[in-house]
């Protein structure tokens, strides 16, 4: 029962590219947690749940024992190199298709279509909504057809087959409360005035951090009928995790129906998505990256989000970025997690086998195919 | 022991009326959450933690096995008819007394006396605060005189033996976020006056949703020396959650000490209503709603409140609405999670097995009746 | 394994002194928990999980068997006299150090040198911020004069050995959320002036209650180089919880950036404070006053602390105050803690038996002597 469940293809519905090159230790450390570094002196990144996870699972795929050292398990992965390891974690994933979002990319890292060759299986691509309208202000479109632009815009990645989905990352900028009305054209006219402005003035890259411009692009994305991920909770330094909080988000949540919002991340938020995603037909949950970072500890953030949310309306995702390990990883824990959360209900009477099988099939793939319809 | 501890009888010391007439599936799945629909195409509420442990544990209610398929048990349940299946459910529920809070009715459903025979237990009534306010604007009362004909209208229904104690949903309405102070009859007649302004112009029933009123309305059930329920965290979804947080309380939760104040449901904030338990002596807890909506899952809830809270804080409640099931449900889940605590802590030499007798019957009816003194 | 996990012997890096006489019934019951009273009629603050674990672990260091009685344990106590109880509990703890926060005394407490004696082991003053304000506030010195005072009092204590780290209970008074910027020393003259003006208005003691002073009190600390303890989330009932969420300290925490910061207590914002350790460098957590607090379910919350902190990150400590027997309990309970929570993962394969008595060594001890440099 626990292997045929463990055994199931996953749909990834939010994960990112890995890096290319060789890494050093300071590098691995800093890309394993969700720190800005790899710690203060006398603290080590691998002395953390993600760290032993990742020391326990991820050797044997480069032929090594479990639990190996730091230094061991580094030095074995320069040796095979970056292209091969990618290769295989990518593999070992067992993953049906992967849902990329390419919005962030501060260096080199492999597109959606090498990672859907490693992994063996289809890679679409979500568009990050904020990344368009960036890339409308830097090009210098006047205030006035900014709106226009950014809609033209998303509408030919759409046509491109470029957008399977849509990503706003407002709660790592403006925050999460944002208001449920859509904004007219106008208001996103003066509002995008402001954020050219303000880049020609600090002589930066335009950087959208307010609330009417992410209200304005997830409305693009609603009216043109993509499923619309929102970051939320559990992410990087930079981000104010009190604004992310998903209840936050409820009055655009519910005027956004019946378009899908899918409620990334969520920890240690995750039972007010559960809610969200009971009470709310259009919302859908994850429990990306946390599942990652809680490693051993996973299968109680699996069950807490299993509490409340309809099975119907849960996905998996990895949230990887940087490392392939985390693709192995994440798809790893979240089988052993959600097996194991449904083969003790079938011991403990709660439900039988059948059931468990469904769900299982719901959760690993069914309802990604559902919400994403491809 | 976990069989003793099984066995006690309950007072549920907040419920409602149950449905009177057979239901269709889709009304059927509908009552069996807090969502407002049965869900988007793809979707069963049943495929939930309330929906599987409803199936583990009412067909053998209904003369099937357990795990029967949600047609088949539908299909059942059509051919007993409601009354008997109301019947059943309310019988086999195990109660000592209940508490039925009978302000919302969008339709007709059993009264306390009804539900009180076919459970074998008295039933005693809980007046919700708004309706009485909600009655005498629409009665048209001059707003001057707002003030004591509430005082009065709640007096009369205490002196009918109408109310056992009192209910505040202000968590669905103007939030939690109540001031500790006793609003002056003046400030209470002009915010009653500016309700029933409102209801006239939209040609609308009043509907209570402002601070004033709320914890004006607190202030007459205190006064009378009435227990007052609150309703805090989970629930429907017209409610906004992040006001429902048992903290936001904390300034009139002080004031109105001695009178008991009883948080209901908390979930996802069941651990801050623990330490307002164990902070304020006037404070009292319990797990109704979710305890059903969690499931298998339940006693992790349960757990969590008796963390901080005095064990003779914590009380009993199906929060059951609609479906008898629910009764039954809630009553079942409840005595299994409190005697597996119980027991595994009797296992674990935390306590003994005398002590944990003591703590059973104390959660399970000795609190509730030391509260609300019947 | 789980033998030697449970032997080592610790650090408590943030306690209280005990009252040196003996207690009636309701005394104690007012010191078991952070009620400001023993509960109203029917209720026994001996009825909680940490009274459980009290009554569970307490009774043999006083001679008596296991799960005694209160009154019977309490007539031992007496019996014994409190020079003798005291004695026992703390050596009892099998302390290697403590660092005792020495600025809350309602009534005479053990002094620091007593602590240590009783522990056997080097007992070093934590100096509350506040306290040190206030007494520049009360010996009158000028608003315009008021940092400079304060700093040169720092420096003295600091200078006289009596302060390993300083101590803000800015989550009692004005809350947590206190901005990043390091005040001016004119604004916190102007913040003093106030302060003084309503202590002399009131005739009461001054009282520190205000965002310019905590924040600059913190600073002071910060620019002395000392490791900053703050007071978060759970405490007694004259704080307010929802002002005690660590996440609005974000921006002071990046700002202090590289002085360690050490949050405090935490419950139930625990996983936030997880979350701050991992992402920020300068962030220690512990689980203090909760670990006692949460009696038998002290594993689940050593476990959620666990689930994002890096371990290299994590203190132990009791926040003992007033009864000795807190100091044993303490380092009982987060002893039996840890150690199930490493023996669990050793057991199912999760990390080595190696890496895990390393882990136990950092967290009990490790850590706590690399952050204060003693």
């Amino acid at each position: 029962m626990l292997e045929y469940l463990e055994s199931l293809p996953l749909v990834d519905h939010h994960c990112h590219g890995v890096l290319g090159r060789d890494l050093d230790r300071t590098e691995f450390e800093e890309s394993l947690t969700e720190a800005e570094t790899s710690g203060p002196p006398g603290v080590s990144m691998f002395d953390t749940q993600v760290g032993f996870a990742l020391r326990r699972w991820c050797p044997p795929v480069l032929d090594l024992d479990p639990h190996a050292e730091p230094g061991e398990y580094l030095a074995r992965r320069a040796e095979l190199g970056a292209a091969e390891v990618n290769r295989r974690f990518l593999a070992a994933a067992g993953l049906d298709a992967l849902y990329v979002d390419t919005g962030y990319s501060p260096e080199a890292i492999l597109d959606p279509p090498e990672l859907g060759r490693l992994a063996g299986a289809p890679a679409h691509e979500i568009v990050r909504l904020e990344a368009i309208a960036e890339g409308v202000a830097a090009d210098g479109v006047e205030a006035a057809r900014f709106a226009d632009e950014v809609r033209a815009r998303l509408d030919d990645r759409i046509d491109a087959g470029g957008a399977a989905g849509a990503k706003s990352i407002a709660a790592y900028r403006a925050g999460l409360e944002l208001a449920g009305e859509r904004p007219p054209d106008a208001e996103a006219a003066r509002a995008a005035g402001r954020l050219m402005r303000a880049a020609e003035e600090s002589g930066t890259a335009p950087r959208v951090c307010d609330e009417v411009l992410h209200r304005f692009l997830v409305w693009c994305a609603v009216d043109a009928g993509l499923p619309v991920q929102f970051h939320v909770g559990y992410g990087d330094a930079d981000a104010d995790l009190r604004r992310g909080d998903p209840l936050l988000l409820t009055g655009l949540l519910r005027a956004m129906d019946p378009v899908p919002a899918m409620l990334l991340h969520n920890y240690p938020f995750h039972r007010h998505a559960g809610y969200l995603a009971q009470v709310l037909p259009n919302v859908y949950v994850d429990a990306g990256l946390a599942t990652n970072g809680l490693g051993h500890r996973s299968p109680a953030l699996i069950a807490e989000l299993l509490e409340l949310a309809p099975f119907g309306k849960v996905l998996y995702s990895s949230d990887a970025y940087g490392l392939a390990e985390l693709y192995h990883l994440g798809a790893l824990l979240f089988r052993r997690g959600l097996a194991g959360f449904l083969a003790g209900g079938v011991e403990d009477g709660a439900w039988t086998a059948a059931d468990a099988e469904r769900v299982a099939g719901l959760v690993a793939s069914g309802n990604a195919r559902r919400v994403y319809g491809r």
